[in-house]
């Protein structure tokens, strides 16, 4: 490991919960791609897409990154499902507009728990900040598209 | 819905555990893209990669199939950690060998699952049984593979 | 030919029918493609050109399915009018809403024809039925994908 | 609409017969395609494919041209076969030499027709004419290939 | 330069305001691109993208235009401005169906303007006529798409 | 192997000889894609090449279920050559016309011998049998390219 | 908005002026690729574009980025002629060398004003300062190839 | 033919010579390639085999135009070399400077005598005015470019 | 010069002629490109534009090879005519079998000179040997094209 | 034919057995494709695929350049079993390091082989010389990649 | 220079040395891509041309970096090789598991050293900084990739 | 090794300063790359990473013509720089001019040291120099443009 041991433990224990919560996203889009309904289906359905492609190639690199710093990335269904319970996505169809309104929520809380941590990996390990900005700026910029659309 | 209703609604019972299943490869095959260790490494590291994008576009392949029965899709993520519990891959790293084996077991029972419904679905619906002949096709080549690794 | 010349025969009188049907999509969907108005215009006038796209591979498939079994093709402009004739979308602009009823009508009628006859097929010739599943498994999903505007 | 109503009326009524015959062109350059026979039946089928592509490029231009001068675009199935009826493909197989023959006529009466309402479009709309110069060119070419291969 | 010079000076006299309005029609659609909300954001989002493609092509294509006729082309921030100012896009944020009358009338305006310069071009230069008739083509379509947006 | 191992064996017992008869079919098509002469040569030696990538695309897919019914694969020349000898092309250039009518036999002969284990396979296993189905309508389609060249 | 409000509108403040600065030099940099002349003409002409296109993509970035912070984003051309009208670019043809001058301190004022603002930014919002990072590093890189060729 | 023969006759003797002098053009342009020195060589160089690839694409255009017309074109060697014989490049390298002048005097002259025919091609065929009118434009762009470099 | 002088010049000597012969190939390959007539028409036309592809690449590579001997290249239209006089293709349409018989003596000739240098280049420079023993490849499996067809 | 034909004639006579080992190396390689097993599976199954490739490519090659000496190929089954009999890989699976043994040894004596005609070659054909350098470098870099995993 | 002189001067002399350690990288992942033996040589062959096209993306950007803070980059052989000296790979071939262990050194050694420097390039230039973040993250998961293969 | 060991080694040993020659053009090249100026700075900065990308493929197929030959390759940074020493280009910035002059040398120095040993490669390994004329064409192509340049 590159890093001394210790930042770096310290790192990936900020780092795991992002790659939970970014696979959430990717689970929940693609429910909503699927189960959402009305005269929105179309251009919803495929900006659920996107969304998925983004969180797959970010959720990547997270748990890439938790493997430099020499710690195993946990991302399977039992991890994911546990950190996923509150707040989940009701089965069934659901509405454009409700789908939009209940997948804002989740991106601007993911989005800000990210941003949460910036300070703490700002002064344990820069080389991953720099990595969490960058995720941070497309998780705000898909909020501005969803709130676009409520307002 | 074009079948008769209750005919769609058997298939979809049988649809939903393959979605789920596919769902749970595609986190497995990703966990050990990440946490295998050993001197194959790198054509391992590559092999689950190519896994992975195949159970994405199976797994959208079933629940779209599910849609088009006229029912909702359920691939939340404590949905398919209901599933995933037995079986599921132990935390941390795990050696090249030992990946393969346990990887196996997991393909070789999916596809045997859903062989198993070949009979039943053909009786209903003989669309949705063609679409999951290619899924097993696929799904017996990749345990071929793993099997010559093996051996 | 490589089936016995009664079976082939058999089969093309069930294949002429879907021919037509798929060309008179094809040239409904683009009717819609330029009439169509309303909010909602871009993404229907997009989901008809893919649509388009769908229908023209999926006619010459089963046109040359027909010539595999030794018999001419019919797609003339008139032939498909006979069969187009009821049911025709009436001419002059069309408002978004309407459009998706109307053309959820076609497409379902068409793939309920279709699957009408897979028994039938599938006691002939399975080459035959197998193609055939293939475009059913695509009707059936753009019927989902109208249906969800609808809702 | 960007001209005097009256003027894109009057261009109107000479766009509408020209989108009809070029998808009729499209219906029967297919129907040859598949129906063809004969020692030169390979570059024939090939060639029927090259014309379907540019007919088809073309009719959605003439279509979008109408709609973008507010008036509705025609192109269904009975009002395509309304036109189509006198001097349609007859039905069956048809042989290479015949086959070029028989289109060879239909590209020139087409081209021939739309070179005749040059003149009529330049007084009302260079924009439209302009469109219509280069389909024109398009079907020339087309004819002459057609004639080199009956000299 | 290739044609008399005081025709040339004449055209580009036609052809300066042309590029600054193309110039102006770039910067609003990005402005709209931006800042629209409401339930058509996506479309509209992704409509006003395509529409910048377009004017930048054409404002290049202008401008070299002037370039070629042997006189300076004039696309700075001023001298757009100066012809911007009147019927300018308010600031801020604005809502997809009042984005899509405010866009159709700059795009309506200035396909008028250019339509109106066809008459006095095709006296002086058939080869810059020719260039403004594609421009206006394409404007007058994207106006239909615009128009069929509120009816 | 994910199938009872007997009736994965009565399998692959049918798939072996598809395997070689496939390959036989692409050393045969390269074989007419070299030697064949006449006016047609160009569009013969590009339909052979065409035809080359299909049996080579066939045979990987059939020799890989072999693999994944866990028995061994046997492509090798003798083995080949065994089953090749009776109706193998005669050395040197051939004529064009020739050409069609040899390998048209060819062709037909292969796929109404896999057509012939369609039923057979069918009460085995359904995805092989799918896979197949795949392979004999490709097959249908070239004897169809054939013939219509000799009629 | 995902941070508190008051640095949120603190950061677009400062973005504001970075994105008219990015569109003025994309307007100035377009003038030249028409406007140069001289034995150098040709690689500057083509240089411009490249310039062109980075300052596309890095004005749409900076504009959604005031987007995500909840903001509008202001690109008008009034908005930008104000912000242009010192140091301007003069009307008509421009010499080689000259326009290397000229557009390299136009670079160079831009870049330095953007680094002036990092760390304001830093302490405000540091997704956005990395995303200004990259810009900077891009117009600095811009500079040297201006001033390598001045040297 | 789609014209009555007369007018095309007249058509094809005015596109034959500029068959011919974009043949000219292209050997021109190809023997600068190779053979201009000096500092501006790489622009220069890469510069020309743009243009051939715009000499080739318009004779091919032409030439097919003029077969469209049902008459023989004509570029074999003794008919370009007949007309290239005054004012051909000197045998020989050639400077940079100089190479600009000389090629530009070439493409203004082609230019010249090419919208020189376009009022006598406009009364009798305006499809081939309109190709025309496409090559003028393109030819101009190119006088542009080389007159930039000059001054 | 990489070379002796004396070498160069004479390797030039051969190499100049070489550069006009294949620049003829291209010219009387377009002549028949467009010309030709007959059954065959489309294969002839489709191989004609082939073999102009393969000159060009191979006369600028002579020609640049020529250049790197330090020699001026002379590809000009009245030095390719003095070599193009016997033998040149006869003005007018061509018939295809007679197309067939003229090209390939045009193609065996140039094939043939350029191997009788071989021994020469192969004393003089390895390198221009090696070079042209690839033209000689091509030309004589052009040849063998062409004789096929014939036969 | 453009070579003396006795020369001709004794240069396809070593040509004809190349032409037979590399389809011997091209159903070698994919049988072990197939059949290999061990934990090196993958990056072998991979690198045979690369090196069937190879072997097609470069036996078509060869095909072509007999056919440009004006003698037929010989390409077929029964003839290439009459080579391969000696040294023929075993049916059934065989492990990963035997595999590259094996292969090393066919490959080595296919280059060897061929090598050995370069003299033969060079006194008749030194085109053929030149395509055969080209072959053997490719198999002599496999046969290292082969080595390089034994040692 | 955008930054004050001295500041840019003591950012440059932290850069020249990266500069140098990613081309020693490089050319030592190039010697070991070609002297690796042992049964691992084909996946370790691949990862190392992976790495080395990292390297050479990284080193340009490094060096165009010191450019642009107006300072000549140093990339000559002697100036890399005396930085190359201690710590060189030996000459010869070398066995893949040595390999992994000696590159797994020099790729950790050379990402510390370039950490160690992000403190100090922050202070100074946050524009560098974040450039050299981003190299740090690459060489930190090749090392990851190394690792892995070495447990 | 499928030659005699002897020649073997005697070819390599003419091989091993070939690859240290292109490595060092290689690095030369970056170097002009990242430190020219002058006017001529984005043509010459274009050209050498053209030329570079050159070096790169071939010291990549020389090194590997070694490792074929059964010797090691050696490119490691001493190795090249104990070559390099004398005739390096200086530390610094270079004026456009000057470099040209520099780098003309290198490359003809190379080249001619290449092309003394194509008679002595002859004598030994065929394959060897056929790869070597390759690379010496490349070469003095690269020299006749720099040339060019300084006339």
């Amino acid at each position: 490991m590159t890093k001394s041991s210790e930042t770096g433990k310290e790192t990936v224990v900020r780092l795991q919960p992002m790659l939970v919560n970014l696979i959430i996203l990717d689970l929940e889009a693609k429910q909503l791609h699927w189960n959402v309904t009305g005269a929105l289906f179309r251009p919803l359905h495929e900006m659920f897409d996107e969304f998925v492609e983004a969180y797959r190639g970010w959720y990547d690199e997270v748990a890439e990154r938790i493997r430099a710093l020499d710690a195993p990335a946990d991302g399977r269904a039992t991890t994911v499902a546990a950190a996923a319970k509150s707040g989940e996505v009701t089965a069934g169809l659901i509405r454009d507009r409700e789908v939009i309104q209940v997948f804002l929520k989740r991106v601007e809380t993911v989005a800000a728990g990210m941003r949460d941590q910036l300070e703490y990996l700002g002064e344990r390990d820069l080389v991953t900040q720099d990595m969490v900005l960058g995720i941070v700026e497309g998780l705000e910029k898909q909020a501005w598209m969803l709130r676009a659309q409520l307002s």
